[in-house]
């Protein structure tokens, strides 16, 4: 698992049904990557969450053939990214 | 997930019968890393679209059996890359 | 799987309920990769620790269906960093 | 998926047996870096192949309970490597 | 799959009980980079040996639910390193 920064939602109109309606989280790690996460939690952007990836992902969703691979599965209590 | 920009179609003819005859993008990240994706949105070249990996990416497509290990599922409203 | 060392204790209160009440670790590479996995074992701050990635992970627990894509597998005897 | 190019054929006498006799082929990037694939098309030294990865790699395999990550799933028909 | 150089077994006593009682090697890839993997075929330090990854390195070991993520999966008759 990882701890990512929430920067933005992400507005994903035309999607498989597979993704169903799902919040989309636009997600960066400290180096400044750019990621997207299904988010079953409601994080608000500028909180540092904890993500998992692959099976584990689904399983975090509340319906687990939800079609992710990054889920955000926690907000951590807090977080000092590195100098 | 990801979001990455289509730029072009991939040409295939000889392929094994678990990728069936469906249809192949050439997508590039916004680093330039190239990959290709399975698609069953249809999207075309320009676009920014939302990638899955893995079991999920399978799980994008009409049917779960596909090859895939990269498949679109769905088209990004609006993507500004990073500058 | 690759070998890390306990850095830090993760405090993450609200969370999924796939995740349950596992114990999180901060962990770090050497080359200062941080991550964060599950503890099945109670590895203490400074141990260099096996980890393993993915359903390897869930295996690691002792609920399989725990919602991890990293989990501490062991701790390694002996472990000399590389200079 | 990703397109990478045959640059030999790999001997492996001792495997274990979920390998099989499978063939398997040593696959460079344009980036140069190397991977080793099985190959249920018979794909020639110097042809650009589509590979994909993980449980997708085994559903391109006759059998797919063949032990492999990365499986080489079709012959690309063009590809023209970046500059 | 990867070809990867054995230098090292891992002494790890204290693990989880998914992990068993498997061997356990420290290999290393060409750049220096270094990981560990369980070990079903008795590869000497010195080998490069061919490894496997995720669901597949289950399947190379003699208990297919041992838990590893990597997994010797054959000895290579003659590997001549990048120079």
């Amino acid at each position: 698992m990882e701890v990512l920064q929430v920067i933005d939602d992400l507005v994903c109109t035309r999607r498989v049904p597979g993704l169903g309606a799902v919040s989309l989280r636009v997600l960066q790690s400290e180096q400044g990557v750019v990621s997207v996460a299904s988010d079953p939690v409601g994080a608000p952007v500028g909180k540092w969450v904890l993500v998992a990836t692959g099976t584990a992902a689904r399983l975090a969703m509340p319906d687990p053939l939800t079609m992710t691979d990054l889920a955000i599965c926690g907000i951590v209590d807090h977080w000092e990214p590195a100098p």
